[in-house]
Parts: C-alpha cells; structure tokens; sequence
C-alpha cells in the first residue's frame, strides 16, 4: 500500500506514473485543501479535482487543470453582473475560471456537503463517479484556508494570490486559518501510518503539503516512519516545475534548491530525489539530513514517470 | 405610475404589454417568491428571472423560460454524479434544469445574498444588469416556500411538483411556510398605495398570487383600493393558458372559470378583465361581486398585448 501526500498538478502526475509500474498495489492520495475556496457559493476544492480530472484522463492538458474539451458560457456570461455590482461587493468575480463541465463538479460537492456529508465522503463519491482505482483523502474535512500575507502589507487567501494576481507578488508570510482546530482526517492519518511508503509528491513544500504539516499530529506521524518516506522534489535545476514554489521559498527565507527543500523535509522523510540536473548537489543535500537519490524526475512521459516512480517506491526498501 | 402584482411568464408578458403603450409611465413589478428554492446551493428565482429575461428580449420564446440560445452543457455532466450520490441524497438534481449563461444570474444572486444583500437590492442589481426601465421588487425578502400536499399523502415544494413531477399529480392543498413571519417588502407595500392603478397579472392565483397574498397587510392594502386594482383572468374558456392553475383550482374546490377567479379576487380588486371567450360569464363574474370588462387577453401579438393593457388601465379608470 503506497500513500502519496499530494498538492495538485506534480502529485496528481506522480500518481498517474504509479499506475505505469506493474502492480502498484493499493494507493491513497492525502490531498491539500488549504487552497479550497467558495466562489458563487460553491464549494471547490481545486488539488482534489486536478488529480481526480487527471487520473480520470479527463484533465486539460494544455492548461494542466480543468476539464478537456471545456466551454466557458457561464463565466462569459458573469461579466454582465459583475459591472453592475455595488462598491465592495465581490460577486461575479470572473478572475476565477470555472467551466461549464467542471461547474458539475463544484454542484455535487457543494449540495453534498450541505446534506451532511463530509468532505471525504463526497471526495470518495467524486473520484467513484470518474471510477478511479485510487482512493482520495483530503487532509481535514475541518476548514483550513491558505493565507497568504503580501510584502504590500494585504493579506488574501490563496486563490486570489495564486490565480488573481498570478503569483507574481511578493510574499511575506503564509498563514493556514483554522489549522490550529482542524483535525487531520483520521483516514489520512491511517493511510500514512499503514501505507509500506508514504510519498511526499513534487508540490509546492510550503502552500501545498505546509496546510497539512499544520495539522496535529501530523509531522509526529511522518517523524515515526521517517525511513520510508521519501520525498520528490518539485524544485528541479532551482526553479519549481510549476507554480510558484521557487520564488515563495526564496521571499521566506529559505534556499530555492533541492538543498532547501530538504532542509524542509529532513524531520519527515529520510530520502529526497532529485534530478540529474541537481546531481552536484547530492552532497549537499545528505548534509543537510537526507539521503538522497537522483532520478529524472520531469514526468514528460510515461516511460519517465514509471521510471520515477520505481525508483521512489525502491527508494523506500 | 402602474404596479403590477406577479407570478411567471403571463406576468412577464403584460409587463412587456405595456410597453406598448404610448406613455405607461413608471411600472413596478411585485414578484411572487414562493417558488424560490436553492439547488446546487445556488438561490434561484424563477419567476423574478423569467420577467427579467422576458423582458430584456432575452427569453428563450420556445419555452418560456430560461435564455435564448442557451446551452446545456452543465447540466449534462451532472448525470455522472447523480449516479454516485448515496441513498437518501438529493445531490445532482437533473430534473430541473439550468442552462450555462442562466448560470451566471444564479452565481450572481447567491453571491449577493452570501454577502448580506437582500433579495430586493439583488433583483435591483439583476434588472439593471439587463437595462430594465421597470423596477422589480420581490413581495418579501423573507423566505416563504411554496409547499404543495399532493393526494398521495406526500408533500413536496412548489419547483418538485411544478418541473419534477410536471404538475400532473393531483392536489389536496398549498401552503405558503415562512409566510407569517415573513414581511411584505417595503418598497412592494409602497408601490402598491402610491400607483395609479394596480394590476393583478393573469397569474396562478393560488401559486403566484396566492403567497403575496398570505403576507400581513397585504390584502388590506389592496382592499383599500380595491376600486383601482384591476385582475387579468388566467381562466380563459375553463383553462389556464398555462401551468396548472385550472386542474389546482378544481383540486382545491374552486370553480375553474373566470367566476372561480373573481371569487378569489373580488375582495382586493374591482374588475376583471375576462377574454370574449368567456363573455357569457359577465354576468355571473358580476354577480360573484366584480366588474367585468372584456377584452383579448391572449397576448399572442403585440397588438393584442397593447390593447389589453390599455383597456386594463382604462378599467381602473
């Protein structure tokens, strides 16, 4: 049984190149929803739908989130009342693009959860509906929400950082509301501590799998079995294969390299892989308290992702 | 200026009607609520948004309701879903549908209303949005849902029996819950006493006009002036022009004519506006206590639209 921590698009990848070994057996993503928000009044939870789209074969692969073969007609259709709203009013953002097909998606979670079920119920309901072997988990079905705090003194959640201002401005801090009260999902929680590995996926260290090092009991559980887990790095050649993560550890202080990331992990997982790119810094990264291994790690396709991810899987022993 | 007491799409055609009018002056729309209902978590109004739509030229003329050249496509991916929720769960509703663009006017609202705008400042919003002279004002900010008792021994709100079961099941009783607490909106109450003429528009009497009605005060506020309130009969030759007005009223113990109709009404409006083919019925429409003027009431032109209304103001005198 393999358990993969998971922010969005590199662990919904990473997940998918397990499916390329010849018997994987059982796997558990334990997704973030720091990044969750509610537009419209619906409920969405976007790392929990990219991996779900994307081991569906559903993803857009040009845009590496939402649906293929996609239309727009609702979100062409917000600008009307989004001019006519009054002085702070935030209705009819349109900076947030949610398609037609998606918009299912964001309808089923959202009447779900106001029946009474849980956010690991309906997230099991979801990945049963686009019939995925792998089971999904988010982290807490507790509300913890991303913040992150702007060098212009602002603080917004992290949808508006990362999609309304591109996450192209400098941060300052990042903050997990209501982590503190959160509980991790006790079927997380049990994912990690019986899964033969436990994966930290290549995502961003401090806004996707940082929410659910937040929560309690967490780092504990990791720390416990910290030989077998092992982490991927999303930092490949210094720069984050996608998004912001590169960046975001420089302006917080830490070093944007595989050596940085490791220096993150250390106290959670015994084994970092790297790219070949980053090979001369193998050294490095054992100084800083993690074995590590080096294995191309840019999952361009099939062949490399089933490569990465039986040298994760071995990586583990 | 001239108010008009609402239900759906007769309504939304007399507004349009009288804009066929020379110089109609201000026209206010008062909106039955009762068949609002949250699907998707979305807050949807359907008769507010069938005169809206109808009245921006943007109504789909096919049906009725919902937008021109629409498309579907939402709706459709949310048949994967329905088959997943567990038992019990209501979750993925496919029999009530909503198109792509009419999206956008529900996001809008619920996002409104999440913020602390009242229903009346939202249908405000939405009507500019859409560049209607006419003021539209829902009969209360309060909720009051429409409840239908069917024969069978079940309940079922207003939009279940309506578009679920195609109003085709028979009906023992309607109730209007919410509607002792709720409080006729201002603005409705004021539009009613300051009007030159106040218009019953051939709505269902006891689905659209039925819920105004149950308000505090709202009965005697048209009692008051009941000399200037002038009903359009839904009721033409013993059927409803559309929806289940003439079946509900038999169900109910009402005569399915433009008698039974002035039974209903003769305690807050003076005339009744009946379409020749029920001229014979002057008579017993006069003995049931109202005026009776005749006149084309099929507004299927926008020259019979015109005449109605202008005879309708005429009838006010």
């Amino acid at each position: 049984m393999i358990t993969v921590l998971c922010g969005g698009v590199g662990a919904a990848r990473f997940l998918r190149a397990l499916r390329g070994l010849p018997d994987p057996g059982p796997v558990t993503g334990v997704v973030n929803t720091g990044d969750d928000t509610v537009l419209h009044g619906l409920s969405i939870s976007p790392d929990i739908d990219t991996i779900t789209y994307t081991l569906a074969g559903a993803i857009d692969p040009e845009r590496g989130w939402g649906l293929v073969d996609e239309t727009w007609t609702a979100m062409a259709s917000l600008a009307r009342y989004a001019a006519v709203r009054p002085e702070g009013s935030t209705a009819a953002p349109t900076w947030f693009n949610l398609g037609d097909r998606d918009l299912a998606t964001h309808f089923y979670r959202t009447a779900r959860l106001a029946e009474g079920g849980s956010l690991t119920e309906v997230t099991a309901e979801i990945a049963r509906a686009w019939d995925l072997p792998e089971r999904l988990v988010p982290m807490s079905d507790d509300r913890v929400a991303t913040m992150v705090d702007l060098l212009d003194g602002r603080t917004v959640t992290f949808q508006e950082y990362f999609v309304q201002l591109r996450h192209s401005v400098p941060v300052r801090g990042v903050r997990f509301e209501g982590s503190a009260a959160a509980t991790l999902q006790p079927a997380a929680a049990a994912a990690i501590s019986d899964a033969s590995v436990v994966v930290v996926a290549p995502s961003n260290p401090i806004v996707s799998i940082g929410p659910m090092r937040t929560l309690s009991g967490m780092d504990e559980l990791l720390a416990a079995r910290r030989s077998s887990v092992v982490a991927v790095s999303p930092i490949v050649g210094g720069a984050a294969l996608k998004g912001p993560a590169d960046r975001m550890m420089l302006e917080l202080g830490h070093e944007a390299s595989v050596v940085g990331v490791a220096r993150l992990y250390r106290d959670i997982a015994g084994t970092l892989v790297v790219d070949p790119v980053d090979a001369h810094l193998v050294g490095d990264v054992e100084a800083a308290g993690m074995r590590c291994v080096v294995q191309p790690s840019i999952m361009s396709d099939p062949v490399v992702g089933a490569a990465l991810a039986r040298a994760v899987l071995d990586a583990a022993g």
